[in-house]
């Protein structure tokens, strides 16, 4: 059994990533870490898990608990997890990280779009961006993983296939993201009250996003040459879920064909990504509650231009469920372990 | 492994027996039965089951069916069982009728509430009413289950214990109860339209639910004595759930810990009735995607009522969880088999 | 014109104020207060409002504030209206307070359920519980009113014919209500975020809620006797609307006929109060926005008890609107001025 | 009074037009025109008219409405205006249709998006584009009034500045467009169910939606050249409201201060479009039920491209709001009258 503590547990992606673990056949939770609730019950947050879970929430030694566990994942705000993070834990334990503290190879690009002081940007080096279709090799050696955001899996995930095969001008990707609440976590804010977000559609974090050099970083490997890209993410009002919608002009060749054979060439054998049928588009219904991104594109011949599309759970592939796919490959256990939930609807 | 068809699996009850019996390592589904969808895709209906599920929708020829699996799910409109049932099918077959069909014993009840002329009514007697907790030695030895209604299911349990323990007066029962959306079904009725159930709620069926008589049956049953109550649900937004708040007032030496010493009686050994603990109310964002019923009460000294809760999943506990778990125990195998997710929130 | 003044502007209930007053021909705002957005603009609060009003919020000084305007408009935390009142500013201006602090006769009740201090009991007898359909006459000539809650406004208004001719009986009265989540207030707290209150059902406040007394207090009067109830508010999915499901056992020789008499011998005249048509029964849909309520019946002959329906809208007749409602009768003109808007569908 | 007949009184955008021109003191309507409901009362249809509207639904005889009004709505779908239509209806009355039938000056694209052959093309080029802002004096002359759809009104008043001032690259220009349900209309499809619309967001229509065509040709008015865009729909959970989200190019010299100046210069005057501060973007919440349409935008610096976005309530200023702005404009009264709510939220 791979032993498993996590810290930030009691947040929305802390809670799906117990939802999830509870489910995997080789995992044993030892440490359920929440600032804000220690010594209260776990199930006393989440009733969801009352008579599943008979834990009391404690707080976050590291130190401690990276004597205890196999692996830690790190479910906490911007800036927390580089804070505690050194090289006597990473030798003693695992870490996934589901914060943006290890994502960005670039220190200052980390620290100018996130206005926060880098604790130990040495480490950022070694870490691993933890993108399980696409960094799977690195992945399984990795000791610390930068579990992507939400928007950047989606994201990347959907337009991958046409940077990698030379499909589409580069200086032409526009991003628009759409997204349900959990996306904003579980903090007492006014914007995130049921009467602000609900019967509403907003744009936010238009051009300053922190999930835009994330993607672009990613993009970049893609396309072996540095992209810029415009993402504009909205608020939905809806639990959980992203959308995607992503343009692009067509470099002057490529063709549905291509296109087509470009996303079976990635995506044919992974479990996770479901290419649509033609003429089919995602919809964040049909992946709630999984692990699946559901990806498509469609053609428009009159302004040459392709549109992208795909759509995943924020909370699971976005977060949760990409963390224990990151750990099943670290583990070496088949990487599906635990994440075969079937996308539940309505 | 335990060949399997579905009568009605595109309706939304049909689609989580679907979801539910893939993750049931015991179960091979053989039959995609759909009337309105024959030969196409099961997947292109519901996009969820996309590189899952690759079968297509068949018929509904019991007989063919009948010869080719250990048990039939019929998750069918009400009166549609019952006219394809007979003796022969069930001496091939198992078979549990998610419809009401089957459910109320005095079948002139059911013709006058149902507004339907009953076709089989000889089976009624053998039809075992499939509510787990309360019937487990029955289900077992069926071979026709009546799988009860939803708000049935959340009512019944949910008072039961007072029942057989006489705590309360049984003619002062009144359940308030409140569900989901998806329990209206899939049918395209202006109705049902988002815009017409969105930011609203209203009462229906008031005084002449059809679930009431299978209420009062049930009750009668645990009482030993006949109980009338009022029955009012109303229609909430959202998808999933269903709450019902009781209302009963005390006989004379009730107290707390009487009524507490009965929950526990009858549910401490049960796995998916969940007694919160004191001061600790069910809602139903706590059971969704789940088999679970979280129960509670109330005692007002002022007006020595009590006021009894209960929250469940109306396709999960209130439809095809149920229906799972009554196949489990007529098969002999684990009851809990393909039931144990954890509630997903949010 | 009248000069008004608003104490607790840009909470859900103020900004609804503001709504309708804007919209009153009659009247002048001339203080926005809100003791959280000193200095800044009211419409920045709420920017439904540009281009509309161009004010700045200011405090809660009553002095000043009195001086300045004809009434002032309370919508303030419990406590806080009683701990700013006094004979001297009553002298100046009239007051109408939203809140609960001057609605219950009796101080102790008030302060039992309310746990707070009472600061000023002495103007609790004068002031004028204002429900304008049952105390009309004494609102004209009152200084101070007490605005009713929602809950006991719909509660109340539903119930009431049938104990002012004494159809039920007294102690069998049970209401069940149902609140959108603006009654919860515009307070950053983790219970009222958007994934915490959307795609949920519950019940609070069971058997302690605050506005228990009120409504017993009213239907007292209207039964000519002491009246207990039970009263369960749930927690609804939607912005706006209260229904009320309410539960109570016939007097002997109580008919169809004379219950509906007794419906319309106190709402025929009345513009707010609709009674609805035989078998249409309340949505909160057909009322958001407005200050109707639509009240009606069924008589459930099993079980002789009638079930008894009211839909309204919280922000409006529940508070915002009725408190115009009751200036307009202050003021002596014409009592609908303001506030005929036609529901607002969907 | 103006004499008002509405033919297709009963679908959302009916309903809309009914609200608020009850509230337009100078129109008496004079016929509800639903073929579905002849005969039945309107406010059996839409319960919010209880005690408001008492008349009966009639059926579409434009010819007897025609003798009867001074003006005819048509809320019905596309090609029935068209077929209904000729120039002795327009010789004794003022026309304005909802539909699309008159919008598109180009004959063959009209055929060619909507699949529909149209009954009348001779007609079309009289009708006028009744987008008030931009049409004004056209439309005070007009008798047949083109009310434009709910996105293009949105998405032309968004863009119309930057290409009139020619800020832009024309060749650029990507609308990513989100609508509540409510324009999908009130027919009872699978697709626009509660349970599919909730909790989910889709594209749809994409790159062939029929609105596309429509934007097209104003926007090229407006630029002087023929201006081609990619236009992606999407369904958003939520009754009403729709977000436009566009992008384009800056041409080389634009600046802040041009832009900025470029929406001062065309809707300073405007009343009914709202050009934000600068950092305050538009939210569909914040003009819900009135006829505002709310603008802003922003420049991204790093790939040179301006975010505009507009929010606009889709029955309101998007159907009904706008056909009574162009109907004040044709008979000669103040533009604003009967259009003056203030945006109800929450």
């Amino acid at each position: 059994m791979i032993k498993v503590g996590i810290i930030g547990s009691t947040g929305y992606a802390g809670g799906e990533l117990t939802r999830l673990l509870l489910g995997h056949k080789e995992v044993e939770i030892k440490w359920y870490g929440s600032k804000s609730y220690i010594d209260k019950k776990y199930y006393e947050v989440y009733q969801n898990f009352f008579k599943i879970v008979d834990n009391k929430c404690l707080g976050d030694s590291i130190d401690e608990l990276s004597s205890m566990v196999d692996v830690i994942f790190t479910a906490t705000p911007q800036g927390f997890c580089s804070s505690l993070m050194n090289e006597e834990i990473l030798s003693r334990t695992k870490v996934i990280d589901l914060s943006a503290d290890f994502r960005i190879k670039d220190v200052d690009i980390y620290e100018k779009w996130y206005g926060i002081h880098h604790k130990i940007p040495k480490l950022i080096e070694q870490a691993v961006y933890g993108l399980c279709e696409i960094n799977r090799s690195n992945i399984k050696n990795a000791r610390l993983v930068a579990n992507p955001g939400c928007y950047p899996t989606c994201t990347i995930l959907s337009i991958y296939p046409l940077l990698k095969e030379g499909l589409i001008d580069i200086n032409s990707i526009i991003v628009d993201a759409k997204s349900g609440a959990s996306g904003a976590g579980r903090s007492a804010k006014i914007d995130n009250l049921y009467c602000e977000v609900n019967e509403n559609i907003k744009a936010y974090g238009i051009t300053n996003h922190r999930h835009t050099p994330e993607i672009e970083e990613q993009l970049s490997y893609a396309a072996g040459n540095d992209v810029r890209i415009n993402f504009t993410p909205h608020l939905v009002p809806m639990n959980r879920g992203i959308l995607t919608t992503a343009y692009a002009s067509l470099n002057s060749d490529t063709t549905y064909e291509k296109v087509k054979a470009a996303y079976d060439k990635y995506y044919d054998e992974e479990k996770f990504v479901r290419v649509l049928d033609k003429d089919v588009y995602p919809q964040t219904k049909w992946i709630k509650g999984s692990n699946y991104v559901d990806v498509n594109f469609k053609i428009d011949d009159r302004t040459n231009r392709i549109i992208i599309m795909g759509a995943m759970d924020n909370l699971n592939k976005g977060a949760a469920g990409q963390a224990i796919q990151n750990m099943n490959l670290m583990f070496g256990i088949e990487e599906t372990t635990g994440l075969i939930q079937v996308p539940m609807f309505p």
